[in-house]
């Protein structure tokens, strides 16, 4: 009884006697059948030096970089991962219907858990460009068929986006599970040392205002259902309230990770999937007709072993 | 460091420094400068017998139900509360950018935590009608001066709401902290004994297909601060991994609980606050010039005495 679920990658293993349950009915696929009769083509397989795995007691958190939209944010991060500073790093921040937010530990510094939070330590790494928006040309944007609140809307390879033609200009869209770079005051004071997972209604105002550096793959249902912190901002106020992380790796240093995938947002399948998500059925008594970008959830699957 | 916050009631309280900053500023005024130079006029006090206070371990619930637009579903949860069916009641249900769902006990029944979830019972009060949408007649619609993607979007009664002119109907917009009622597959099944609050990015493909009957006040951040369930659609497969609803009371009923104010969406305040929430200044560096609805989050306050 109640709502019915959204999509989530944690599904489409369920989904098997959906689609045999399709080839006799009449109705429109759903969603996740159309998900689940998707052709090999229509997924794109996320290369392993773009996925960072973030692990921590609440479970295991699967990052996606985006490097054509934030270049030196998605090397920092990688540099952060290789010199071990995320193990010892901590869940800092956790608020409701915003963000959670982590941090990596100070270069040569204790765990984070065990430190309280002002004195984490001057940053040690460069501060890096604001990353907020690029040149639209040289990307392949899928635009949504229906409106947008703040711009125009579409996917980018897989990342829900916007763009402004006249501008010239394209970035990625804060939709819930993506994936920013925490900074101060000033623009350029990010160095992927802290970052944060969007949670919560979009907060498309911060489109183009932090550097949106990547995505959630899977894990984020286990780092958003921590308690929120009591602090400013949903910040803990006690370093013992904070949650561990670990441990971080890129998946290319990883054996036996497997591989996830992304359905490819230029493929027929997804705009099959995005109409479909516009014109739900079933529970549905009147379908909306549209969607809004951020609940359309491109679809992302894990393969236990690597794609050839 | 990271992204600023989003307003919150819990926030209100520690403006009075930012208004006295606000008289020798030359900025616009933000937000949270708005609501704190509201004047009286602008608040809307909230019926004690609108007002439901769910109690928990993860802390209280305030609920304002909203009898304009779903008046079987309203009494129904006072009659609920009255005869002590939600003392005992659980969270059944915590789904990550989704819900957070909870239950009365059955009538006579052991409390929920005590209870595998498939010896809930039979529900005992009758169907509800399905109340979807209203006649738009009768209400003060206050439009949102920026796009939606489903609809006309705008506000009643300090509710988020839609409205299709042409049908000449109006209904509450499923944002994050709007309270339904569950139901089954047919659309008269809601009894109102089974609640949930929306969490995570909007469902509004929901509006229309759920009765929206209220919104959270206050608490959400405790109730969906648990552990998602690990189940289908994030229900908890044990009893032993609920969480209690240990009672519930009407404001009503209730001695010393004070008051709750909520914005008057019809006010020159509250235009003022939407228009900065559309514009933000301080951490931004670009102004979106344009806000979602459910970005809007019409402020509310508690106020520790009744108001005169």
């Amino acid at each position: 009884m109640g709502p019915p679920p959204r999509q989530s990658a944690a599904m489409l293993t369920l989904l098997a006697p959906l689609l045999l349950a399709a080839a006799a009915a009449p109705a429109p696929p759903t969603p996740a059948e159309i998900v689940a009769a998707a052709p090999a083509s229509a997924w794109r397989t996320v290369k392993p030096e773009n996925i960072v795995v973030f692990e921590s007691p609440v479970g295991r958190l699967v990052v996606e970089l985006a490097p054509q939209f934030a270049p030196a944010h998605a090397e920092a991060v990688r540099a952060l991962v290789r010199a071990r500073r995320f193990d010892g790093g901590a869940i800092v921040r956790v608020q409701e219907n915003y963000v959670v937010q982590w941090a990596a530990r100070p270069e040569g510094g204790a765990p984070l858990v065990s430190q309280p939070p002002d004195q984490r330590g001057p940053r040690q790494r460069p501060r890096l460009p604001a990353e907020y928006e690029r040149d639209a040309r040289g990307l392949t944007f899928t635009p949504l068929p229906y409106k947008d609140v703040y711009a125009e809307a579409g996917f980018v390879d897989g990342f829900p986006a916007a763009r402004d033609a006249r501008e010239g200009k394209a970035w990625l869209a804060q939709c819930p599970g993506m994936v920013g770079a925490g900074r101060d005051m000033p623009p350029d004071t990010g160095d992927g040392s802290e970052l944060y997972a969007v949670t919560g209604h979009a907060p498309r105002h911060l489109d183009r205002n932090t550097t949106a550096l990547g995505r959630v793959l899977a894990g984020l249902d286990g780092w958003d259902g921590l308690k929120r912190g009591s602090g400013d901002l949903g910040f803990y106020p006690n370093d013992s309230e904070r949650t561990a992380v670990t441990s971080a790796h890129m998946a290319s240093e990883m054996t036996g990770f497997g591989s996830w995938q992304v359905m490819d947002t230029t493929s027929a399948s997804f705009a099959a999937y995005v109409k479909a998500r516009a014109n739900r059925t079933g529970f549905f008594v009147r379908q909306a007709g549209a969607t809004d970008l951020c609940n359309v959830q491109v679809p992302v699957r894990s393969v236990p072993t690597r794609a050839k």
